[in-house]
């Protein structure tokens, strides 16, 4: 048995395709994308290309796409920026107690500069209420800043309803949707979005490569301040290969691909809860395509997921960035699982080159080590 | 004749070497360097390596550096990570008139939140002067941020004399190293370096890619927040392809290839200089083994620029970052460079690939071009 690849949240795979399609950016198109001639004007079209491709995805213009070097990049970009093109006027944010580490650390570093942030609670399966949206509002709010699909338990927030919330009461609406992207409908009109954190390297693009889509007239500072590119919003040499490998992985993925992972999902979700006393992280619906998060109850889950590694099952207890700490997942404390349960997690997020084959091996593989491990 | 590319300070073609030793981890070793299964760890080990190759080629510690998407970054984390770590008991930075932009448009923003700015002058080659530096501290001084290789003129500045200042004084040190890492000698210790920007893409590495140099113990404020990354001093996803290949090209990078650079310049510019009225901007000592600038008098340099590439040859009037604007080079300007002077002005900067038949054939052209337009 090959190594099996459940760790897709984390990082994905760059598909041969996309680097089939940076290559000759490396070597031939190299120059910079600010230069006037030839080979600068091809490699700034290369970027307008990539710009566009994104833009569509979302039903948005290609001039409001601004390429990041990541998802964490984009979610600093618009906090920071839109606090300081709104301080001291406005000052306070709306955002949940299960971001993303690079919202919650931007809004505690907002704090000190003067912010006032509004941690919202979420239900048992990580939804957040729209009422308590509304009633956290002031005429101090300049943003709502929410997670599209939680990256540890895949729970999909209701964000048209948001966005009309956010319109209706004039705030900026901006969604991390590092995980959502492709996975999920994203539509900026639709869903009245003003601001959306994406990126590369969770959809089998590159990594060290993302984008914030920004809505057209939005007052935002730079994070990068410099030779003025992108329209003065993210000064830097465009990243020409990344970018271009970024919106060719975003055109690779398909409504099948989606499909397949969902069927995958609901296998693995069913076959885990057949173990005893095994209890589901997150919503049985509008949940992420591609995430399971499973407590086992009476097992520990760091040596669980070395049994795991022992037969190339690569998998996770929640989220990469946070294991560089040793804090427990505050987004499993939100959701309300006790110690025990938090212990005993195990997250499993798929891509589009899992099969069922591998499925049914690992379920196979951790029913006997759970057994194993509850009888020590 | 195939194309010259005579735009290397703008960026470089990047190496085959640097491409292969990326190539794993693209599709094999894509593992996030932050999980702690086999692959993950072997990713870290990959960052970690390449963290020990840049931190040795400057007498520095691996765990002292810090890698970003490139210089703009570097240099913005530098300017703000240390403005908001001293502010408000300290707020003084020393800086030079002839920075890149995205120090100068970062000492702009920051002077709005409470930031106080010297720009110092620079002789007619483009030396700033130490007494000036001594004389411009104060007690409220954090910070002088110098250009170690000008991108315009190559002046190369005395970083080892400025470096005793800062120490004796008691202020932090940082240097724009764009230009001149691998080029110019940069030793931490011997010239008493506080921070240092380097970046990937003007050394044949990948774009998207740079580092901070930040010595132990430098209180700073990260520009972005998040998962805690590189002891918390840069959060994001590592982007292990782009930082292998970056520490591969400072490898591939021989004192052999310096001089040959330094031997071709030097051909260059006495070749020009036998063109009537011709002028050399910047030093004839102390300049960038790779940095021609001349201004021709009574020509227009977008028009030489046009011709030249007609002979499929890209060179530049100035920095590609600045081909945003139109506005007119500050370096130059800061040089005492007449408005004729600058607009006639053609940059020059070469790399290891570039040949002496690459040269000669140049200066031809540029001899006959020059008299054609001339002649008008």
């Amino acid at each position: 048995m090959k190594t099996i690849y459940f760790d897709n949240a984390a990082t994905t795979k760059v598909d041969e395709e996309v680097i089939k399609t940076m290559q000759p950016y490396f070597t031939e198109k190299y120059a910079n994308s600010s230069s006037k001639y030839a080979t600068g004007v091809k490699a700034k079209e290369a970027v307008e290309n990539a710009r566009k491709i994104i833009a569509d995805k979302m039903g948005a213009k290609p001039s409001e796409i601004i390429f990041t070097s990541g998802g964490t990049e984009s979610n600093n970009l618009a906090l920071k920026g839109l606090f300081f093109a709104n301080y001291p006027t406005k000052n306070h944010i709306i955002t949940t107690k299960i971001e993303h580490d690079s919202i919650l650390n931007t809004c505690k570093w907002l704090e000190k500069q003067g912010a006032k942030i509004t941690y919202l609670n979420v239900d048992k399966d990580g939804f957040v209420n729209l009422n308590d949206i509304k009633k956290a509002i002031t005429e101090k709010t300049f943003l709502v800043s929410i997670i599209h699909g939680n990256n540890e338990i895949g729970t999909i927030q209701d964000i048209e309803k948001i966005g009309k919330i956010c319109l209706s009461l004039k705030v900026l609406f901006h969604i991390d949707a590092c995980q959502s992207f492709t996975k999920s409908l994203i539509n900026i009109n639709k869903q009245n979005l003003d601001l959306v954190t994406l990126n590369s390297h969770k959809i089998h693009g590159p990594k060290g490569v993302g984008a914030l889509y920004i809505r057209e007239g939005t007052k935002i500072i730079p994070l990068l301040h410099g030779g003025g590119h992108q329209w003065g919003l993210r000064s830097g040499t465009e990243n020409v290969p990344g970018i271009v490998g970024f919106a060719k992985a975003v055109e690779l993925i398909t409504s099948k691909d989606i499909d397949n992972m969902k069927k995958l999902r609901d296998m693995l979700i069913n076959g885990l809860l057949e173990i005893n006393g095994t209890k589901l992280n997150g919503p049985v619906e509008n949940r992420l395509c591609n995430n399971i998060n499973v407590s086992f109850g009476n097992v520990d889950g760091e040596t669980l997921l070395n049994y795991l590694e022992n037969c190339r099952i690569y998998a996770s207890a929640g989220s990469a960035c946070m294991s560089n700490t040793s804090e427990k997942s505050h987004v499993l404390q939100a959701i309300g699982l006790n110690e025990k349960e938090i212990e005993s997690s195990l997250r499993i997020s798929l891509s589009k080159h899992n099969t069922e084959k591998e499925i049914k091996f690992f379920l196979n593989k951790v029913k006997e080590i759970v057994k194993k491990l509850r009888s020590v």
